[in-house]
């Protein structure tokens, strides 16, 4: 690669300004952003973003999906896309930094090649992707330009089909339309992306970034546990089928299943509901959610059985039935060796500490691994915290990440 | 008593049209009924009562906390009230004896006194008590007819001020409308209750109806436990502070505290949330209900005292916050002896079986023990059922009810 090309910078205080301007959007008050999928909020960043692309000069673009790009292209017409990315959705009360560090990256890498004049051998797309978070479903929106979506999948979205129905309605969208979103591989030259790392391991050992090697595989269920209604005054506490029991205890134990046998795994229970409901009412009904993940392939089976059969083990010891709905279940995604070392020789040319590591987290990035060559890296989280208001990153490492995301373009478009 | 009055029997037809009338309004399809205070059902249900009252030719009353009830008086106007009563509110998906069979046997011993022309030395009102379950405010009508109800009570209902004041508005009662409820002691008699079991002792035992001797004390608390949002897939299991894990060990745990510590007593989490509340997020916090009870007062301080160590400990073990807001603590209450000694007399008279009993229930009857002397009545509930729509009581233990609470009100009255 040229020299010139090799010492090309993005502009930080440009990224740093629109990096800004969208965390307040949706904004929590306390430095997160509230913008679950189709959400106002969530409306408002994406009408913020299509404003800003062309005000920069970049061409906008969205598809039936609703995935909102920026391209900047050129001669000839059918020239393959790089695309780089992100998401701009959050969890409920999420950080700033999670999925809108990889757009706005994404979008500055764009700037940075125009404005330098640059011509290369893709297209470039920088590109966030609808509903990462799973608000209704997890990675709809990568998922549709792959062809990985599937009609059934619309049937049981997380948010239930009322919400979902009106969330695609306010963003235009119809579940017909999803599907034209669909990319042809031909069309695809790779995908890169840039993410905060949400867990504590670059932090601890002191380096710049992450170079993913693969994304961890997950399950995930819609549960629950079914006892009997009681009156919480006059049913002696043996005679119960309490239905709280049989959840507390599965939640306790998945836990330490986890840490004594599948020690690079995780499992959460992250949202759960008592009916009927009352403070005076024995449980009834204990539904909940239940998700875990693994980077490797037969080791995420074994923890799905290993989770299936602790939840009927605990049914059976409070007398209680228990259901499990599988919402979704993906296998680890290993990333392109090509992408891996242009993101090592980006690194190394920035000066800039790396080290090859497994993301725990799922990302965009798994969906688009069947039509191209996919990369991602990591810049370090504070206290590795994310999913959360206190999530941060230091801005400098913000900029370390977006140069090496320009660098590996670079040296894989020019 | 004169034998013509020990042979008098309600009529159990007229009852029982009555009391299906009663389960339909706000019926869950399957038996059970929908009639949390001040929705529409149980606006309906009271409706309802009101048109069946005046059409019984009974006179209708209602009070400032929106107490209804119908009156059988005599001559003079100031001689005291027997009041005999429950409540037509219910738990959600709740039963449809629960409360209503109180209210039904009441109003039909004051059709049947009035229809055989007796002539008493009280007045005799057929009373539904505004709230008794707790939608809002735990037996609030009964709280503000004795002088119990306090202006703090009003800042914090079950329900959230908005709903309360929604709900008050609904019904045509005002916050400042509710102290006029209060009846002076010398006004009032002394009152009786019919309820169902809401427990198995009766059935085990083979027994038509139990006799209260007490009604339990009961602590409840608004309880959180307060850890840190996470992301699911990338904080390792042993960084995060999951508040989930914090109240799932307080559930396994209050349970086994109380059937190892505290044999008479019970103690039930009813309710929770866990916040942010989506799959993909470690719970950052956990807001649940918890509610005890004991038949007696000093061993209702020490599971107090026993849950609330117990929940420190457990938020001490996996780093987490606990906070407890006491929404209310009510000492057992004594039942009358000359009160149960007339249930005695008329079980005797009746040929019924009978038992003395404590009440592990709340029940309104414990709210009136400051201002006159009370009595209470169980019949078997099967497999002892309660707060759901599988509630049942057999027809004739109902009817057998109402007969003792009939004649313990001509032995009380005449």
């Amino acid at each position: 690669m040229p020299q010139t090309f090799s010492t090309l910078r993005i502009n930080p205080d440009r990224m740093l300004d629109a990096f800004n301007q969208l965390a307040l959007i949706g904004t929590t008050g306390d430095g997160g952003v509230n913008r679950t999928t189709f959400s106002e909020a969530h409306l408002a960043a994406r009408k913020w973003f299509r404003e800003h692309i062309e005000a920069s000069g970049l061409e906008f673009h969205t598809d039936g999906a609703g995935n909102h790009s920026a391209r900047l292209t050129f001669e000839p017409a059918n020239l393959p896309t790089l695309i780089l990315g992100s998401h701009l959705d959050s969890v409920p009360k999420g950080g700033r930094f999670d999925g809108a560090l990889g757009v706005m990256a994404a979008l500055e890498v764009l700037k940075t090649v125009r404005e330098n004049g640059i011509k290369l051998k893709v297209q470039l797309e920088a590109m966030d992707f609808t509903d990462e978070e799973g608000t209704h479903l997890s990675l709809f929106g990568s998922s549709a330009i792959s062809g990985h979506l599937n009609p059934d999948d619309l049937k049981k979205p997380y948010s239930g089909r009322e919400n979902f129905s009106a969330g695609l309605a306010r963003a235009g969208l119809t579940e017909e339309s999803l599907f034209t979103a669909k990319r042809k591989k031909e069309s695809v030259a790779g995908y890169l992306e840039l993410h905060i790392e949400q867990g504590k391991r670059l932090e601890k050992r002191g380096l710049n970034v992450g170079i993913v090697s693969a994304i961890v595989g997950y399950g995930s269920y819609r549960m629950a546990y079914i006892g009997q209604a009681d009156h919480a005054g006059s049913a002696a506490m043996e005679d119960r089928l309490d239905a709280g029991q049989g959840v507390a205890a599965f939640i306790l134990e998945a836990r330490q299943t986890v840490m004594r046998d599948f020690q690079n795994c995780v499992a959460n229970v992250g949202k759960i509901e008592f009916s009927p409901g009352a403070s005076n009412i024995v449980p009834a009904r204990a539904d909940f959610l239940l998700e875990f993940r693994s980077p490797d392939e037969k080791q995420l089976n074994q923890l799905d059985a290993a989770l299936m059969k602790l939840a009927r083990e605990k049914a059976e010891q409070f007398g209680l039935q228990v259901t499990a709905e599988p919402l979704g279940k993906h296998t680890p995604n290993l990333m392109s060796a090509e992408i891996q070392d242009a993101f090592k020789a980006a690194c190394d040319e920035l000066g800039l500490s790396s080290v090859v590591l497994p993301s725990g987290a799922i990302h965009d990035a798994q969906s688009l691994v069947d039509i191209c060559p996919v990369g991602m890296i990591f810049v370090p989280s504070v206290n590795g915290t994310s999913h959360s208001p206190f999530e941060y990153t230091e801005w400098q490492d913000c900029v370390n990440g977006a140069n090496v995301l320009l660098q590996a373009a670079l040296r894989l478009g020019l």
